[in-house]
């Protein structure tokens, strides 16, 4: 046997644990997810990203008047930074809740910056735990690969709902997540990487006929199906440069944090046209990345509105990168052209905090051809 | 946010489960341990290993007698190929028991091969599953790394116990954990890495506090400890060539398959020594490695033992390696020097599969003197 600490293990979890989502197995779902977070080196990669950690710090002391006096929710505090940020900024009172053991790391953080007066952190999930008081600010980093990933704003809303003051504001208050048209090599490699793998199964099934008298071609077809998704169907993590976008990036979901609803990101769809603005070039993926903005809310606006961008940057970007989905056989694409892009994101049957992405363009020519519609199946885990 | 498909997962899974095993939470088991046999990829790792398929197809087809006629259980039949062999061998049925998806391509690979009149595959765990009759022979491959990873075997036990007929014989019939001390360069490369993280670390804190105006000193004991387990105290999975080893090996587990108990497998202590027999060299680690044999029982008797051994092969190994465990400092030691090893591994409390290691050694010089006692804890995740 010898089963190697695994990637896969964790993604793949609940696909083989019978029944999975809903309703969630909080057991499960710890295993499965939360306790990468009581990790101190993931904890580190996240305030080290300087994109991030830079936006919510000017969010919050360039916005002082959402802070001082009042009485703050900051929902999954990790390491506890952004609690410790708003008590600095002035709040009255800070609630930190984190569902992991990393909650005793910030209890530590927060006494050894002298602000244990003010923050309390509260061990357990957002849907468990009962607050004293209702809150005035909710400030949160929830944000998962292209956003929705790990299904965590659906705990920010269940805070909001149960939580928030009316005129209460949200940090961030809005968020977009973004699709656009890009050259990459990823694609011929992910291609040939499947090929080496299926002509190294081929050889498998001949040895293993000669050698053990039993033929495994059977599988054959499943082996395929399995690697088909693992190269060329899986979502990847990339830092793409913005001078591999070959288009016009488009919106395919705005949400605002003081409104939006579990409903409405359990199943995200839109109909974008990307414009292609390159020559003699190839739609080897699309790419999707998110934005979150900082502006309080209506009757209570930022003084300084913030924006949190993770699109490609040739500065280096942030932790999240950008989500690449293979087209694959990428098609020629021309200035002029233009992706007409029909896309659906839900959440796996198997694992609610991953996404099964539908994706469905089709290619109109400069010259009013238009190529037919093409589907492909994306897998976020 | 973001969490990685993280490898630490499936094993930190249950560290942050609460309350872990025993008893053991199947939905957790599930997505911390049974989910990575239900991709083929790893079906076909364990099916390109050599050693192993040419051990288990020895014992089978060079021990006819055990099989013609007789019924026979395959304790986690995986992709069903002992199931297929011990029908090819004439066994007049073969229960086949997984507990995973794979059971399917079992399925497939019964039919395909043509033994699906004899081969019966049943998705379950052992533990749960009825069969309809008594086996006369129990055969499955569950050695994890160091023989016990996982805790595969206690569902041989329980499948032995419930269905084995009295003069049943076990394939594999008995089994070994050797324990050697090896030079390596992996303890300085380790070392230099967790050296590297930890001033990583420092320049980590104090820009935090130059730029966020937090101060994170308050988690660098608790960051260095994580490390430490990380890189010094983990067992580390290595090929060693033979040549590494620097003193007899030694074994500190020896269990006759037909008669072994959970409560003797849940616990192994052992005092053992192991002479040095190169000079001027140092104790970078000990290794350890198991290996299995099929001689039938003492009333049936195989006609052809067979062994499979995962010692350390300058042929190439097995798919299992051998376990590195890392001496820091390593001690100098020479040529008459001697190692008196006290060893006990033991299950983890947060996660029955996985185990720690105490590891004290003493090392007597040639000269007569007695350097002090070193413990070492192990992490075998």
């Amino acid at each position: 046997m010898a089963s190697p600490p695994n990637g896969a293990a964790a993604a793949a979890a609940a696909s083989s644990a019978a029944g999975g989502a809903p309703p969630v197995d909080k057991e499960v779902d710890f295993a499965n997810y939360f306790c990468t977070y009581a990790y101190l080196y993931h904890q580190k990669e996240m305030l080290c990203d300087r994109v991030r950690m830079d936006a919510y710090h000017s969010a919050v002391f360039r916005n002082p008047h959402h802070f001082r006096g009042k009485v703050v929710l900051d929902v999954g505090t990790g390491s506890g930074i952004l609690a410790i940020w708003s008590a600095q900024a002035g709040a009255r009172k800070v609630y930190a809740v984190e569902a992991t053991n990393v909650a005793e790391h910030a209890r530590e953080l927060v006494r050894a910056n002298g602000v244990a007066d003010i923050v309390e952190v509260i061990q357990g999930t957002m849907e468990d735990i009962v607050l004293p008081e209702k809150v005035d600010v909710i400030i949160s980093e929830w944000m998962g690969y292209y956003l929705l990933r790990e299904s965590m704003f659906d705990s920010v809303i269940c805070a909001r709902d149960r939580w928030l003051n009316p005129g209460g504001v949200m940090y961030p208050s809005h968020a977009r997540m973004w699709l656009a048209p890009i050259r990459s090599g990823l694609g011929d490699k992910k291609m040939e990487d499947f090929e080496i793998a299926m002509n190294d199964w081929n050889h498998f099934v001949e040895d293993t006929q000669a050698y053990y008298g039993v033929n495994m071609n059977a599988l054959t077809k499943a082996y395929r199906a399995e690697h088909e998704k693992f190269y060329l169907k899986s979502s990847i993590w990339n830092n793409l440069h913005p001078n591999q976008l070959i288009g016009q990036p488009a919106v395919v979901k705005e949400m605002d944090c003081l409104t939006a609803t579990v409903e409405e990101i359990r199943e995200v769809r839109a109909q974008v046209t990307l414009p292609i603005n390159q020559d003699r070039t190839r739609l080897a993926a699309l790419a999707g990345w998110f934005d979150v903005h900082f502006r309080g809310s209506k009757q209570n606006p930022a003084v300084e509105e913030v924006e949190l961008n993770t699109a490609p940057d040739e500065n280096g970007g942030t932790h999240w990168g950008q989500q690449v989905f293979l087209m694959t056989p990428a098609p020629r694409v021309n200035e002029g052209d233009s992706i007409n892009v029909s896309f659906s994101m839900v959440r796996s049957k198997e694992n609610h905090r991953l996404m099964d992405m539908d994706i469905t363009y089709e290619l109109h020519e400069a010259s009013g051809r238009k190529l037919p519609a093409v589907a492909t199946k994306i897998f976020l885990e």
